[in-house]
């Protein structure tokens, strides 16, 4: 797995230049067919990683989806987390807040939404929503920002501490390839409920929303708990990164099975009785 | 389709005999390669339903799972549920009530998980643990599940009313293969966990369970809400049985796609322009 790293840019708290990332890097994979085998492979070892997380459940997954539009976030969790065993996995996709939630504070609807000992959450957008669309459209000032970073900062912590590995992925597109997919979503009649007509209004502020995305990097990150930023221009790319990172993760867990449990030998003898005696009355 | 309707017993109200019917039936099928086909045809059917179930945003879907421990309310969810949008389902897993759910009528806990337009739900177990597991624990009176089972007649056309199509299947395993399963989780060290000794004290109930289960399917089932009795004893009938039920349910929803919107295309001069500019700039 010597490719692995070179995979994505991790963002620990330092400055991030985001236009100095590629987003059509594709890193040492030329095509589609190149990431195949990998990512066979690669699922194979989630499936079996994902049991063990469930059996034990002793820790719990929560991965984060950021990014423009049209980055491909609905994509990249379809893509890998159809996994064979759905019940181990939820998702949840975060739209604007309605009244009951906006009469709480930012992290108290993510909190109810947080996954349990043995399971896996995917959040399609999340909380860092509130240092970001509410920034471009300044419904925040920036002190009221720096304060969303701590708490935000302080709410991942206590999470980790209670058992609950965090993981943040940015999916970084370029200007051109969010226009091409608006596009796309006129131009296909079958595509048009997809459409947004307030996807428009955002692309406006693209530079804005790039410059908040670096404050996330720079205020919401570190080496324990870094953002993942991966190219996402390239959707093949992008899920074989992504899976890449989950697996990573859930082997860096060092999950094992539960032990077993030899007292219930004792309950054998029995059963094994009852089974003589259903037999019997059956014949 | 021909095969399809042998495939299960609809209970419609009247009184079901669960010992006349057949836990190993496995209809016309001999094999699980019997299956392998339609298996994959169905599957394929079932995704495009749910991409049109997700577009168009006007019905969702419910499915309740009831069955006997070890009847395989868990494996089938996996086996049918695992598509390639898990964006789209929903799944709960329905334990003991916590202090919190006690507090509130045995509905409350349950109508929070209904999905909404859209999407797919699978319920393991439900509100129907309340005129089950309470009446042969005899924390209800016989009085009290009739009038459960007139509130849960009436929630479920309530939710029919509003676009939820609830679909109800119960799991029909022999005595005998709960006991094997039980065995083996013990017998496997590494089923250990999966064992749960309380699954032997209900078991010593069978009969009054099974009982009880013949009390759902006479006053919780209509022509409209029928329950499905499938028979799992062997999985792969099992598997197939409840894919079937999925398909033909979504089929009869007489789904189709939102209507394309030909205002969209007075956006794409401005679009082009821009991809004009962006092609420009980079050059």
């Amino acid at each position: 797995m010597s490719k692995r790293s070179s995979n994505w840019v991790l963002a620990t708290g330092d400055k991030i230049d985001l236009k100095k990332i590629d987003p059509k890097n594709t890193g040492e994979y030329k095509s589609k067919e190149d990431t195949e085998k990998e990512t066979k492979e690669l699922m194979k070892r989630f499936e079996k990683l994902q049991d063990k997380l469930f059996s034990s459940k002793k820790k719990s997954l929560l991965f984060i989806f950021q990014g423009m539009d049209c980055s491909g976030k609905d994509g990249v969790i379809n893509k890998v987390f159809s996994i064979s065993h759905p019940q181990g996995v939820q998702t949840h996709s975060f739209k604007t807040p309605t009244r009951e939630e906006m009469d709480h504070d930012f992290l108290w609807r993510a909190h109810k939404l947080v996954s349990g000992v043995g399971y896996i959450t995917a959040f399609n957008r999340s909380y860092y929503e509130d240092v970001l669309i509410t920034r471009v459209h300044k419904m925040i000032s920036d002190k009221k920002a720096q304060q969303r970073f701590k708490q935000i900062r302080h709410f991942e912590e206590m999470l980790e501490d209670n058992g609950v590995k965090v993981v943040k992925i940015f999916l970084h597109i370029s200007k051109e390839f969010q226009l091409e997919k608006l596009i796309a979503r006129i131009e296909n009649p079958k595509k048009n409920w997809k459409f947004d007509e307030s996807d428009l209004l955002e692309r406006k502020s693209w530079d804005t929303y790039q410059a908040y995305y670096e404050d996330v990097f720079a205020h919401a990150a570190t080496k324990d708990h870094p953002w993942h930023i991966v190219s996402a221009d390239n959707r093949w790319y992008r899920d074989l990164a992504v899976l890449q990172i989950v697996v990573r993760t859930l082997e860096d867990l060092d999950l094992s099975y539960p032990d077993p449990n030899p007292k219930l030998q004792d309950h054998l003898p029995d059963m094994y009785a009852e089974r003589e005696k259903l037999l019997k009355d059956k014949k």
